[in-house]
């Protein structure tokens, strides 16, 4: 990765100054297409060499750019919110609307590399991170949010020299701090350690741009140029065409499937109903208040049918919870805020603190249910969503948050009859519209979705749960049971 | 404020079921028509007196709403984010979007209230507390965010009995906590507090209920109806019709006033620029290194003319600051998150932390200036808007925030020659649109705008500095020399 930072580029200080004002000039339009264009690009610059002018070149850019349409990106300690979110959360938080430009001077990388060298991190964790940073961008990427990473590089005496010189100057001795000495260290005797990261996750989408920090006017303008670069070529990248609507589908999915094996018969009685949710609900609120949960947090997932009884469910758990450790996000179209960022941004922002549950009435699904059916989205889209859901369920699982999912069936039939009671009853009438009317139509477009998005996503730590409704007491007692069961297993 | 309520209300069982299933539809049916009309209802049931029915009412309201479309909102202890704001950012931060309707079971009376009731607050700022809590709801009103008030009152024997009931039952007697009784002793014994607390809050728009807690049944039904009513009330309150325009101005201020009086020949040489702009960032990076900053942030807000130079001088300041430490808000048009809430809210989301410096390219004073200009909203409510600023900003200052406002000036000779070097420049045509040349049209009744905002809301926390434009190197020093004096002077 290093040989051609290694070559010993210079630029005199006079041809550098002669050369800044067209490249500022150039890196300003860049700037306003981007906004204009509302494309976004995130530019990583972590840690670095000490010495090779990576804080020298942050200073230059925003020099040249408008800095009111800068984001910069710095991540100090972890606070409390971030402690009891996984890993990623601080930067999903933070994530910029498309139109910024945002300088990352901590970011993904920052974590899992300086605890890699500082030996407080194994091998295997490392490459593990690695890959999920690689997942992230490639994510960013195909949603429209560039990302362009460099490393400034100094080979490894002379980042010791440079260290020493400044150590000995008393004037500039204060800017040599200890972990910088530390880094520098393990940087001399770890080589390899930068070198994996970089190339692990390199990809044809987000490469990695290294500098030769050996000139400091090379390195900055060096630097410069390939930002540059970096924009023009993403705002040269045609902008999509509308999104195909897609065919309909006429064959319902081939059977077996999960479908169509759920037996809707099953029933309980009013009296086994009410033994039966008293004692799973007690049990609900025993197993939340054991210790185990306040280092942990609870995901409860609600999918399917309209009418299929999603909301009585919802009712029936949340009524186990004490009020203020239960929350429900009701998710229907997302707000403009939400679409100016990847589709996972608006569930990472309602991710439960410890001791909290959240339920999520609809959820991410929603990318892989409606949008593919009602072409909300491209096939490319809905397809790769299965993966990148997958990653985030797992994320979530290794922080130690419980995932459950439930998909609420109900028949033709039945869900006919409750549509016209709603219609009919004056305090049922909200519950009810032309649209729920229409995806009643797509009901086989509906269920291929459905079948499929099972069969992907049903994991070890996230499977999906799948619920007879055509009797509504029988789903919420089921409802009730396996989500007491899963929480009891895991704690 | 409590006669009413010690009547001993009562009403069996068999009546209260009776009646609870119509209550309950009707409770239903408001909260859809809410959403339907993008209302929002914020419900408070701060502390209340223990054993009153305050619990047993919540719960019951979650049983007869549709949760999904309830917020529960319970503030715990402050976290690290909270400390470094005012005392209200945690309630800002979190208020509903319009059609969501809020239960509070702490809000902005339960420290105040509590920290009286302890002791732990004088006479004086807890009425100054209970003033501010005051104007915040008289402006959710304005802003369509309607503010309902239940206390749970029990006559302090009653209250004291009903304690000692419970503490006395080895099966409930966990229920009585320590703080229970510490706050039921001291309701008992300084009863005046709540009783000056309800009343100095209770307004036309925003007046407390007491409920009659003796007897369970009565208290839950009659606070359901009272929610009820209160709901109905809001949902029958016309729609608002739309904003008149309003009429253009014809002639300038009077004179003398603060634009008239600007000398827009004030200019500097190249050379004294280059030594004072360095002398002045040199000094503004070491004030905010001070010790005493850590403690305390900094507001610095921008507005002005089109062209009259912002962007170049917020450069000048961004530039002398680590950027880790600033930060830089461009306030354009409103999301549609910022739509559904009070128009103040999207300031209070970008309140720096301790040790930071925001700048607003624009800000809240644009309700003022350009909605009022534009009759983007009501004379009503710029009208208001003064008063609300000014408390806002006083806000601020009381947590310790250094305010520094700028209005940068320039005159139509000089803006017009910017316009044009603007359109001809390629890397400066982002810089103006159709808007700004209508913008110039109107401005009058700009002149007007600014005249009135600057007379209403320089204040000795947080004076307007005028800044005369038409020399961009002048402008930029006087701001940079304010601003260090500034911060100098208060810390």
């Amino acid at each position: 990765m290093f040989a051609d930072a290694e070559l010993n580029h210079r630029l005199d200080r006079r041809t550098f100054e002669r050369r800044e004002p067209a490249l500022r000039r150039a890196l300003l339009d860049a700037q306003y297409r981007l906004l204009e264009q509302k494309r976004s690009a995130l530019v990583l610059l972590p840690l670095g060499e000490p010495g090779a002018g990576r804080t020298e070149f942050v200073n230059a850019l925003l020099e040249w750019l408008d800095p009111r349409h800068v984001e910069i990106h710095a991540y100090a300690r972890l606070s409390e919110e971030d402690r009891e979110r996984p890993p990623l959360w601080r930067f999903w938080r933070d994530l910029p609307p498309k139109g910024k430009l945002s300088i990352y001077l901590q970011n993904w990388y920052s974590a899992p590399l300086h605890r890699r060298l500082m030996r407080d991190l194994g091998r295997v964790p490392f490459l593990a991170a690695l890959e999920r940073i690689k997942q992230l961008e490639a994510m960013l990427h195909a949603e429209g949010h560039d990302v362009l990473k460099l490393w400034f590089h100094l080979p490894a005496k002379e980042m010791a020299r440079r260290l020493e010189a400044l150590a000995g100057d008393a004037k500039t001795a204060w800017r040599v701090t200890r972990e910088d000495r530390d880094i520098a260290r393990a940087l001399r005797r770890r080589p390899e350690i930068v070198e994996r990261a970089l190339r692990e996750t390199s990809s044809a989408e987000c490469p990695w741009t290294v500098i030769d920090g050996h000139d400091r006017h090379w390195a900055k303008f060096d630097a410069g140029k390939r930002v540059l670069a970096a924009l023009e070529s993403l705002l040269a990248a045609p902008a999509p065409g509308p999104v195909p609507k897609p065919a309909p589908a006429t064959r319902p999915p081939t059977r077996p499937n999960v479908l169509a094996s759920l037996d809707q018969t099953l029933a309980i009685g009013a009296s086994e109903y009410e033994r039966e949710i008293t004692k799973w609900q007690a049990r609900l609120a025993h197993a939340l208040r054991r210790k185990g949960f306040r280092e942990r947090a609870a995901i409860v997932v609600f999918e399917g049918y309209d009418a299929a009884g999603k909301g009585g469910a919802i009712r029936r758990v949340a009524q186990a919870i004490d009020a203020r450790f239960v929350r429900i996000v009701p998710i229907a179209a997302p707000s403009d805020e939400e679409r100016a960022r990847p589709y996972l941004w608006r569930f990472w922002r309602h991710l439960p603190r410890h001791g909290q549950l959240t339920i999520f009435d609809r959820s991410w699904y929603g990318r892989v249910l409606v949008e593919r059916v009602e072409g909300y989205c491209r096939e490319a889209d809905w397809r790769r969503a299965y993966g990148e859901i997958n990653e985030f369920e797992e994320q979530l699982a290794d922080d130690g948050v419980i995932i459950a999912k439930f998909f609420l069936a109900v028949s033709p039939e039945e869900q006919l009859r409750r549509f016209r009671e709603r219609a009919r009853t004056p305090w049922k009438r909200f519950k009810i519209g032309p649209d729920d009317w229409r995806n009643r139509e797509k009901r086989i477009a509906y269920d291929h979705a459905i079948v499929e998005m099972v069969a992907r996503t049903s994991t070890d730590s996230a499977p999906w749960v799948m619920v007879e409704g055509d009797d509504k007491q029988h789903a919420r007692v089921r409802v009730l049971r396996s989500l007491v069961k899963r929480i009891e297993a895991t704690l």
